[in-house]
């Protein structure tokens, strides 16, 4: 049975699951959340997922939601990228939910998707603050590291560069961050790694095309 | 062994793990955290938790961060509060780290220990808008329900609910928010609960009399 992932282009949370069953080999199929022009708030979608947000799995009678629990199902499915260490896979799960992933999407959706008039400056310096602080602790963590649990790649990884390989800028300087910049080309090399805008449907350029 | 938690009356997030002890019995003790003057950010407390942030739970060699993985060690340890559906739960639980109690922290701060002065504006706005949209999604799941998860009390109540007691205004309004108010009494008579300042060391009056 082929899983479909409710899913956009644009969404580093989605990406975190796309990406975790890419590199596994599961089988799925995007389908596509047309999240800009409001998908992600219509009843029929808030049925699929009250929390209003994608990524959403279904397999079957299964419905997965938030990015981090279908990881840990197709984990757990697959028996790949578990990682040893059950807690401190998770820790690094929460923390990017909260501090991670969960910030970077935020300042990235304000600062390239609200038209510039609109963008609120303070909100942007506030985050931005938060974005990089939490970039400090994964860039210190992964200092002398490969992966960020143990020595292998697990779902942890796939967690948190959800938003990391984005053009779109939010103050995320790879040179500035060595150890990100090594981690995140040790990811891109995995076999059958794709960027998020080749994995899933969905482009900034559908929109400015209009 | 008595387990130590490292925590400050103030945090929520602490208090998600605090309360989850608390609830279960579990064989605990505070270690106060100087969050306000800075102690989460010195050398020693990195050296126990690296992402700089309380809570911190200790227990012999084992060291847990981030709340929710305390809360779920907890439950597997006891056998409470583990909730039915295991991946219900930890969806809630991962709601909670990014839209529940991950920005209600964040707006409270600012709009009660951060001076009048030096309160950014529309960072408040912008944060404000996000949490009321979380806190009718948390009603709306809890129209018709007593838990979160089941027909029973579960460390996704214990999260969901980690900012939601305390006096400080972030703009929620229990009186607005009838199924949370309801849930939120349903929590609070369960035997042994305790309101966060009375469960935790530490309470805005200790700086203020200063």
């Amino acid at each position: 049975m082929t899983a479909q992932l409710y899913c956009f282009g644009e969404s580093g949370n989605a990406y975190k699951a796309a990406l975790t069953m890419q590199l596994s080999g599961y089988d799925w199929q995007p389908v596509y959340v047309d999240f800009f022009n409001g998908a992600s708030r219509t009843p029929e979608f808030l049925a699929l997922n009250e929390m209003g947000e994608a990524p959403v799995l279904v397999e079957g009678d299964l419905t997965l939601t938030q990015s981090c629990v279908i990881q840990l199902h197709v984990a757990e499915r697959t028996g790949k990228f578990l990682g040893g260490d059950r807690n401190e896979v998770l820790r690094w799960l929460f923390w990017d939910a909260q501090k991670g992933s969960g910030q970077q999407g935020g300042l990235r959706f304000l600062m390239n998707f609200v038209p510039a008039e609109k963008r609120p400056g303070t909100a942007i310096d506030w985050l931005s603050m938060r974005v990089q602080t939490a970039l400090g602790t994964l860039d210190r963590h992964l200092a002398g590291r490969d992966w960020m649990v143990g020595d292998a790649p697990s779902i942890a990884d796939f967690a948190c560069c959800g938003y990391l390989y984005y053009p779109e800028p939010f103050g995320f300087d790879r040179k500035a961050r060595p150890n990100i910049d090594r981690w995140l080309e040790n990811i891109a090399a995995l076999p059958g790694w794709k960027h998020p805008y080749d994995l899933m449907p969905g482009h900034p350029s559908d929109r400015a095309a209009k």
